[in-house]
């Protein structure tokens, strides 16, 4: 397999952080890396034997990203998207400013034929069940309902591929599960996704409008919506999660007496704290760029860059990017 | 004060628990209250010395809401709207279909003058600190961004007058802090918001933009959105919460050693697991209409009735309804 090309300037950690991460990966899961960034600051950080491709320029996280993406052409970015282009690279991973990551891989990379837009796939985590596929989890602010069918289908495809359900289950989230409920939007993308051939085509069941609540629950593979509810969702879950688990710790540790307890308690805790953690993950994906493209959380531990390594190199090996190219050429409704 | 007027016949769990909680609210806290149901129901759920109004009809949870307003007149939540309408109950509850008791609000009790739609205001949980007001959590699917900006006036005026803030501190939920982040609504509203006579009318200070992450924060009072994205982000920290409780309790009580280990915890838990519980704050007030309606959770337990009566009456006698009138007559900006 040819290298993961990983933007090793991206993220809140700073450079050390991924370049342990892209270490990590490289020695212990035998994933072929190259580190793209400033060869002062990646050595540095010591990439170890990982071969190091120098840019000059870095696109930081305040940047604006189609500013950036235009003025800055020797980034680590850019230049990580163009080696997935140029067909050195096999995939790409930043975890970076998104938009200049995303940006990058739709200049650079390019859409797969037929694609609207592409949008970003995050695993929302369900202990005890596989992950449910939210997207688009950013990518799309303003959405149009053909869209919306397309990130079924790209779902469905990725539900398949990284999950190896024969037919996931994909539902559209709403405030109701009658077909009536919701915005325009919503009503017009239920109509189309309701098409039976939508199902036959897509490789994936419709089973109508899911809630809020049922996001992290495992009656539902793939939840579809547009880029600014999904984006919501995905920072209240986060937001919550960890404020409850962080006043669940003060509250279990506040004495010696109640510490003592929670020791006892925290092995059988613990899978539950990481199954929570966004790192286990491996990042959200850019579904329907020509590539595979990694948008890892800016705050990614070098942990989160070894799964979205892992990640990166199971979605090259299952040619992710092939099941989303049949999957957008579903003739059966016409994504318009 | 005049009586509350409880829609005995409304809620998932049946008119027995509605019935023990306003026979509770009346019996510890005073509140005086009217039941408004079908007597031979009314009268098994053992009313105590409640007294009943007897209404023949139900709206059920699968009802329509809008042909069941028109068609059942005599249902016991228009007829509980009614009462606050003649001026014979000082407010209203309900613990039923949420759309019934929108509509029975708006068409019997009507708008305060000015409004231009009612919305669902909800108290998110934080603990350790006030709860986070989030409107419209449902009432309005789309929305125009003078809309929100009312919805504004209204949170802060309710914020204000239940959680005695001063200047209560509104944020706008979106996708990023700066101003050109989130959909058109977004932006337009946070125009209108970010006019600095805005805060001078309306007893609010206008913080921008919020994230999803800040809902469940002190960082802010007031969280406004539209109705789509408000009852989205209720439900996904709803379902969220309570997975995550569920997925601990289970954890830790596996064992028999766990479980010794638990019970030590769990005084210490409690008051999260409380501060976390819907049916603590009360239910959602519908802020807009021309008296004090309370819209509880469907599956409002005994204990969430006796909390939404304790805030009636504490609503009713602060004069929240003069607040809101005050609020939308703030000429400051034009929300059309």
């Amino acid at each position: 397999m040819k290298p993961v090309a990983v933007d090793a300037m991206g993220g809140d950690k700073g450079p050390a952080e991924i370049v342990s991460g892209a270490r990590q990966a490289a020695e212990k899961l035998g994933v072929p890396v190259w580190l793209f960034g400033r060869p002062d600051v990646v050595d540095a950080a010591g990439p170890g034997g990982l071969e190091v491709v120098a840019c000059s320029e870095v696109i930081e996280m305040h940047d604006d990203p189609g500013v950036s993406v235009r003025r800055k052409k020797d980034a680590s970015v850019l230049r990580a998207a163009e080696a997935v282009r140029d067909g050195t690279a096999s995939a790409m991973v930043s975890a970076g400013n998104t938009g200049a990551a995303m940006a990058s891989a739709l200049l650079r990379i390019g859409r797969i034929r037929g694609v609207h837009r592409p949008a970003i796939a995050t695993p929302i985590p369900v202990p005890g069940s596989r992950p449910t596929v939210l997207l688009d989890a950013g990518a799309n602010t303003e959405c149009q309902a053909g869209w919306l069918v397309q990130f079924a289908q790209m779902g469905a495809a990725y539900a398949r591929t990284r999950y190896g359900l024969a037919q996931p289950r994909v539902g559209l989230l709403s405030v109701g599960e009658e077909a009536t409920k919701g915005t325009n939007l919503v009503k017009d993308a239920h109509a189309l996704l309701a098409d039976p051939s939508w199902n036959v085509a897509s490789g994936g069941t419709f089973v109508g409008n899911v809630e809020g609540r049922d996001v992290m629950t495992d009656e539902v593979d793939v939840v579809v919506t547009d880029g600014f509810t999904g984006n919501v969702v995905l920072k209240t879950l986060e937001g919550g999660m960890h404020f409850v688990e962080r006043a669940l710790l003060e509250a279990m540790t506040a004495t010696e007496e109640l510490r003592a307890a929670f020791e006892v308690l925290w092995p059988a805790v613990l899978p539950l704290v990481t199954a929570l953690d966004p790192d286990s993950y491996g990042g959200a994906m850019l579904l329907g760029v020509d590539g595979v493209c990694i948008i890892s959380h800016g705050s990614s531990t070098a942990n989160a860059i070894v799964n979205a390594l892992d990640v990166a190199r199971e979605m090259v090996t299952a040619d992710l990017v092939g099941a989303l190219r049949t999957a957008v050429s579903a003739p059966a409704v016409d994504p318009t």
